[in-house]
């Protein structure tokens, strides 16, 4: 492999120029945090698997004309990516109360919420990324309104196919984080959904016995967050063809080596 | 004074049933709270203050064509209301960077907005009153659209009119809190504004020396707090007629004598 230029390195993955201009590599680490980086751990094999979700996610949600950053998967935990101005939001769908909702409002975890819930928080670390408003938005400059309108109309779209796509495979989308991010043609731009979509960053619960299959297992010191997120796999018809599933015992086999 | 009931005892005043069906009686109490009451302490004649204050402000605010819950002041600490069903929504409105808004999102005090900024919190102590997004407001049904623009409507006129009135007594509107609440009129409500305007929820300074004239003297133990708040009484014309300012004095004197 020839030597690359590193733009970003993050919490679960690392950026790097791609080979023409306007391109990025995202590449997928095990590396798991949560509560603001507070809790830092590994999930085997998780970098492999969130490439293959997140590849099969982008891919289906442009069939339905969601405009995405996705270009093709390089390589197990590699993807080539359209490079982007990434718009300092996390948008939150929640169809769930669950987290830092039920927390806020005092609510039982698992009510079906009455409607769902479009929640912005403000992308900061060190600010330990806080809710905010449109009118935050706004006065300090975050995003357009016009840019606001398109990831919110997005967002519900969004939710909708994915909602659908895991009932199908007997999973609940209790809620997810999405990323959106500005393609420039010239002086212009246009919002297009960004960043990743993979256990990492959205609740998903078994539809019959509720268990958690994404990173809360890692969060509330569950176990098992290796196989909830293969069984996210294995459900979406991602495990079929063996390739991801044989680099997983490679990562185990070479693990279990480094003893 | 006949018994009368007691409806309901906040942290900085006392509602009575009134003389008529529809009618309250709001009695301003000398408490002053902040940090969601975990500081506790006396203000000494701020609870006559704040009657005479918020009595003119709201008169001022009919006057502009904004319906009002005050219909008459009772006396030094009483004022007649009419009933409403209060909206559970503490609307804050800011022109310049202070308390949480600094905080939460690492900016300077004092700096003013690019925009005025409306806020909206969830009003319940035991969850520390959070910040809330119209998604929250309509997902849970604690206003309806047509509510929310109301309020938001009225808030900026409201806040047009004090900004001028109190720039025009060499005081700087920073920010402050509204409340509103649903009149009935048979099965129809509308949306008027309700309990009162006080340095207890505005943040007032002095136009030329940032002198803090509310609450925030008690909130950071500057001292003064009584002082001040006379200080924006007197400002606003209402110490002329010597009626407040012989409470006050005989409010002093009681206290010295209790020692």
């Amino acid at each position: 492999m020839t030597r690359r230029r590193q733009i970003y390195e993050g919490k679960a993955k690392i950026l790097y120029e791609g080979p023409e201009p306007g391109t990025i590599i995202q590449y997928f680490k095990d590396d798991a945090t949560a509560f603001n980086a507070q809790k830092k751990g590994t999930i085997s094999g998780k970098g492999v698997l969130n490439n293959r979700i997140s590849e099969h996610l982008f891919t289906l949600l442009g069939t339905i004309g969601i405009p995405t950053h996705f270009i093709r998967r390089l390589n197990m935990r590699e993807q080539l990516v359209r490079q982007v101005e990434i718009v300092p939001i996390e948008v939150v769908v929640r169809n769930v109360v669950a987290g830092s909702l039920a927390k806020r409002f005092g609510l039982e975890e698992g009510a079906t919420l009455p409607r769902t819930i479009l929640e912005y928080y403000y992308k900061d670390d060190a600010l330990g990324d806080p809710l905010i408003t449109d009118e935050h938005i706004s006065a300090f400059g975050w995003a357009t309104q016009d840019e606001m309108h398109d990831i919110a109309d997005m967002a519900i779209r969004i939710n909708d196919f994915m909602a659908g796509l895991f009932a199908g495979v007997g999973i609940r989308l209790v809620d997810f984080k999405l990323e959106f991010g500005r393609l420039f043609d010239g002086d212009f731009s246009r919002i297009i959904l960004a960043d990743e979509i993979s256990p990492d960053g959205c609740r998903l619960w078994d539809l019959k016995t509720d268990e958690k299959l994404d990173k809360d297992r890692f969060r509330r010191d569950l176990g098992g967050e290796a196989e909830a997120y293969q069984e996210v796999a294995r459900r979406l018809g991602l495990l079929t063809d063996g390739t991801v599933s044989t680099v997983l015992d490679m990562d185990e086999h070479r693990k279990s080596r480094g003893k």
